[in-house]
């Protein structure tokens, strides 16, 4: 009994802190993510010591329960994902979407090999930098109530865009981590294999399922249309690792899939409950991750300050360009609606160093920058739609 | 990659086993919960391997997150069970229910100590003859649109003081295994902290939500009211292994606690995508534990057909004689409904098989008991109440 006692013990404190911490975030209007991870950084190893670094290993069963929760959190961002948006929004949304992407792609890469890094290193650095948090942004419009003004969505649109883009940027950087360094024939072929793999399974699959999802009725189990969609994720989810994709790319494929099914709208509210139940062990777990002791030199400070600066800058300025069809006004609003990172650049830090690419301190630093643009968008962004209440498709709801 | 890979393709196997199993179950007009058992023996060292043994051990992600869950499942049993349901149902579904515990774990006890367990030991596989599974039950009577009969009302009423009463002896014959024998002084101990745990946290906690539960919504998270019940199912899971008592009676009272929220029907429909996505991992590592070799001797299933017999036989008496106000016709219905025992035998075999109590034969004989009283049932009733579809409150819906 006592085994399985102090495991109770320690998935009731890790998810105890996800709530606490989630719950003074949103008091600071901030969102919950930021304060997941920061209760995480608290309870682990740098400060409390609930959690040891030990219990955090790959294999052992929190890293089991926080990767069930962040495939579970890519398979629900699949979900609100449907490609007839990709069509709606246009070419703005696409052109925030690419420009979004490539320039902070860039200017991380950059900036990762003038610090020094080699090119296989940087551009994984540089993939930390790239990934829109949809899921804080959509948050922070819904709150606003503007989800209804034409930079939201723009801002939505591009969010997809850039998700599939930074999946795809993050296919090929983690598939470039085998030491061989920068080969270009692999590249390609990786390159390859991750469009193919997400045309064949995401194009075919969105086919089938709007042609009919009727079966996913037959089953008799009362469960059954999401428990079909659950395997379809766990099943791609492995199917990408086994391609040397990260599993998250198969399981929001398989959101994306189940998203063009009648059901979707069922699905999305019954992912919900999983969501709260497992997405706080990613994010907590995360956060314990994170050394304080690696951010408690002046140096190390410095280059956070650089890294935000790269990050806020570098999306903005994307996106400002990609939407400047909407006037200068607009479009700095939708530059600055995808600066928030989350999920998607945290799991990249995870990824690297997981593989072994980022060091501690690399690793603290790109995770604090993802927190800290997850911070300072939503008070501006408010100050912001406040100050230009022009733009709207029809009335805010 | 390739760690992550494994646990993701182990994952799937498990859970698409779980769907299979349950699928062929119910097209068989069996419960599922037989199908994803009986998916597990397939897929477990017994036939297939593709689960090996030193993957279930205690404290593995697989054993924790069956352990999460069978937590979350009694959890969502608790959320049925209402207090004042008790006080509705009256006398006769009291009756049954008390009837219905001891005729089983009188029957039991007696029958394993004159096969020459000790006491103790006897007293514990009594335990696996007691608990109806509301949920088999409540399933089938649902299937069969015959909820609004009297006889339902007594079954459900019954189920519930079943479920506690087998909680408590449960929680009782665990606490007794501790290699000191039958010790009067420890029985009232135990049965005193277990009587105290339930009354004070049941009770108190009942009345606490009763009174005011609009704090559950304070919290400005949109997982707000499900997280909140979900960190007092796991505190409580945990502080009933603290006090020796089974996770699972701390899950149940967190699950009763809150049913008297005014958020209960929100969390019920929250709680069931839960129950998809992590009870398929409890049965179907219930399964594979079933060593099929065990089974395989003559002397054996003498010994499964002796206890099954025993365990359709005391619950349909049990049952019968509380029910005997209803008239003798209604009265086999209620005793047949109590007779499906599912998740809560399945549970002390599994208690009983970690504790070293039970050898690998008789876990394998309890679990097959277990299958086998809830594959034998549903045809039964479903014709029972055919024949006798009299005893109506309301037309049938």
């Amino acid at each position: 009994m006592h085994h399985a006692s102090d495991i109770l013990l320690t998935l009731f404190l890790v998810f105890i802190a996800a709530q606490v911490g989630a719950e003074i975030a949103q008091r600071l209007r901030l969102p919950g993510v930021v304060g997941e991870i920061a209760a995480g950084a608290v309870i682990g190893p740098s400060l409390l010591g609930w959690i040891q670094p030990d219990q955090v290993l790959p294999g052992t069963p929190l890293d089991v329960l926080a990767e069930i929760g962040v495939v579970l959190l890519l398979f629900s961002v699949g979900l609100e994902t449907r490609l007839e948006d990709l069509k709606k929004v246009g070419k703005t949304a696409f052109l925030v979407g690419v420009f979004g992407v490539l320039v902070p792609f860039g200017m991380g890469g950059v900036w990762a090999h003038a610090s020094g890094f080699p090119w296989g290193k940087s551009l994984f650095i540089a993939a930390a930098f790239v990934a829109t948090s949809a899921g804080i942004t959509a948050r922070v419009l819904q709150e606003l109530g503007a989800l209804q003004r034409v930079e939201s969505k723009v801002i939505l649109g591009a969010a997809v865009i850039d998700d599939i883009l930074a999946m795809l940027l993050l296919g090929v950087v983690v598939s470039l981590q085998g030491g061989a360094g920068f080969d270009p024939l692999k590249l390609l072929v990786v390159l390859a294999s991750a469009v193919g793999f997400i045309a064949l399974v995401g194009l075919g699959g969105a086919r089938v399922m709007r042609w009919n999802s009727t079966w996913l009725e037959k089953p008799h189990s009362p469960h059954s249309p999401l428990a079909i969609v659950l395997a379809l994720c766990l099943g791609l989810a492995w199917l990408s690792t086994l391609l040397g994709l990260a599993a998250i790319i198969g399981a929001f494929l398989a959101g994306m899939i189940a998203s063009e099914t009648r059901q979707q709208h069922t699905l999305e509210k019954q992912t919900q409950p999983l969501l709260s139940l497992l997405t706080p062990f990613f994010f907590v777990i995360t956060g314990s991750k994170i050394d304080l002791a690696q951010l408690a030199s002046g140096e190390a400070l410095a280059m956070l300050a650089v890294v935000t600066v790269i990050a806020i800058v570098s999306k903005l300025a994307g996106g400002w360009l990609g939407a400047l069809a909407l006037g200068r006004r607009s479009a700095a609003i939708v530059g600055l609606g995808m600066v928030p990172r989350g999920e998607v650049g945290v799991v990249v830090a995870s990824l690297g160093l997981a593989a072994g690419v980022f060091s501690d301190r690399i690793y603290a630093i790109i995770v604090a920058m993802s927190l800290l643009t997850a911070m300072v968008t939503p008070p501006v962004l408010a100050w912001l739609l406040k100050r230009h209440p022009v733009q709207e498709t029809t009335a805010a709801g």
